[in-house]
């Protein structure tokens, strides 16, 4: 009975010891190497090869080893067995960290006393907003969304969240759907996104959103900060959002391209931070052992945390 | 019956017309214009000229425009009658903004990943230490240090502080006094310093201090951040310590001299953040409206909130 690692671009070995640890009675395979393919049980795939989870007739789950799992639905030979993701709440405390740092210096104007102190020059600004002048604006309502809403305005922000479906939260503003996508966006001076690449959320960072965001803000125009994933950006959008001033500033930890080529303009754009997608790293002992816990529920019967609904596709 | 301005640097004729709003039954003078000494009972003084304030037989209480009352105590002729100092939850907030901005700034190394940016370089660094993992150490336990350490503790950082006595917080890692210092600093990578100027604390932000920082920390060598008052700081000693690695970063909002000179190493040093004094900026109209409400606290013969101690000068 085997586990099977099925990842692109991380390091195998380190993954093969971490997940032997923690499930040291599975025998612990990988893609490119010999083993018996009547024997996996079960997969861990980040951005596993096209057709490489076909062919394996005793599977019964599969884990993303990342929280996004667009990944699993790009290989459209997926076999038909349970799917979940990973949900950590080391995963979580670290992408509200980056979405509060970024919200942070956007309020504080820290990109400008940066420039200041390059120009050794001593402004100090009596009119800074207070955070409950500054209204964010979270796409997304999944754990991620919740728990930075909840640090956001232990800071004081006026912090507002949208879903696809209505989800009401005590205390949090909330909008839902097509027809709350306008108000929510029209309150909103920073808009987050963390929702997940879906067919829905192809390419919906764009200018049509964009110009929709509160244009009376306390920042002057809005922000953008996309701590999602690269698909859900138009990227032309941005930069032609930035340069015509409808977007002030862009935060990006994800692109269409990773690592984001050279040639980009983001990379030196005035309005851009550009961060290497690591606004959430997991640790990788958590996510072994999340897997581990997986794989008990399985054995005891028990209905798997996180799963992926194949039919809204995360 | 009247309230005096006593301010420098300050705009005189906005904060006239803000107390009048707020006290419409007092006459407001000002310093530097005629007015009956005698009718004077309050007086509302920023950094006023050494001895301003005497001859003044009716006055019964100082108001500092201020959270730092160092000032007050710069005048070696200050009546003695009541001081008060503003406590406003707005600029409470603002502080906390400004420690947590700074202690996520170096958490999530988002000075590397800017240089990172202006190099094009792509490098994510799977090994980021989480908030748990940075051990923060606050130098004050008033109303601005216990409000830093909450919000620290919302996102995960391990917090601890230190006063000059003794104060028990349900939740926070506390040291107290002399004895306490060592072993406080012995645990702290991120040093925030929230303390008064008063002649125990000038200049206690120096290498003697730095060299008991922790240095097995998860940050590499320790920071400093300082958000309390310029006097409070060996300045020479920061920059040697920066030079020779005892300090990784300094991020400094007051200095001993204000505005901070065009000539001075702070501005274009690559391990020092300069902002200009405003860490935590007060709405004066909040300001006024405390004042008013001590006031009106001292004619119902109530005793001051925020009372000044004179005898330890904070």
């Amino acid at each position: 009975m085997s586990l099977l690692i099925a990842m692109t671009g991380w390091d195998l070995e380190s993954w093969r010891q971490r997940f032997q640890r923690h499930l040291p009675a599975l025998e612990i395979v990988a893609l490119g190497e010999a083993f018996d393919r009547r024997s996996v049980r079960f997969a861990a795939t980040w951005k596993h090869p096209e057709g490489s989870l076909a062919g394996l007739p005793q599977l019964e789950a599969i884990f993303s080893l990342g929280a996004g799992v667009d990944h699993l639905f790009a290989d459209r030979s997926l076999p038909d067995v349970a799917l979940a993701r990973v949900v950590d709440p080391d995963l979580t405390a670290r992408m509200s960290e980056y979405v509060v740092l970024h919200c942070l210096i956007a309020l504080r104007q820290q990109r400008l006393y940066d420039r200041q102190q390059r120009e050794a020059t001593w402004i100090d600004d009596r009119n800074q907003p207070a955070a409950r002048d500054v209204r964010v604006g979270i796409l997304g309502m999944g754990v991620l969304g919740l728990d930075a809403a909840g640090k956001l305005m232990a800071l004081g922000f006026d912090v507002a969240c949208w879903s696809r479906t209505r989800r009401d939260v005590q205390g949090l503003a909330s909008f839902a759907g097509a027809e709350g996508l306008g108000p929510f966006l029209g309150r909103t001076d920073i808009l987050v996104n963390l929702l997940p690449a879906t067919p829905d959320t192809a390419g919906i960072l764009n200018r049509g959103m964009f110009t929709q965001l509160a244009r009376d803000g306390r920042l002057g125009a809005p922000m953008l900060i996309n701590a999602g994933r690269g698909a859900s950006q138009d990227e032309d959008d941005i930069l032609a959002c930035l340069d015509d001033g409808t977007l002030q500033h862009a935060t990006l930890d994800v692109f269409r391209t990773e690592p984001l080529p050279a040639a980009s303009r983001f990379w030196s754009h005035p309005g851009v931070t550009v961060t290497p997608h690591n606004a959430a790293m997991s640790d990788p002992d958590a996510i072994c052992a999340l897997i581990a816990r997986q794989i008990d529920r399985l054995e005891r019967g028990l209905p798997l945390e996180y799963p992926v609904e194949r039919t809204r596709g995360y």
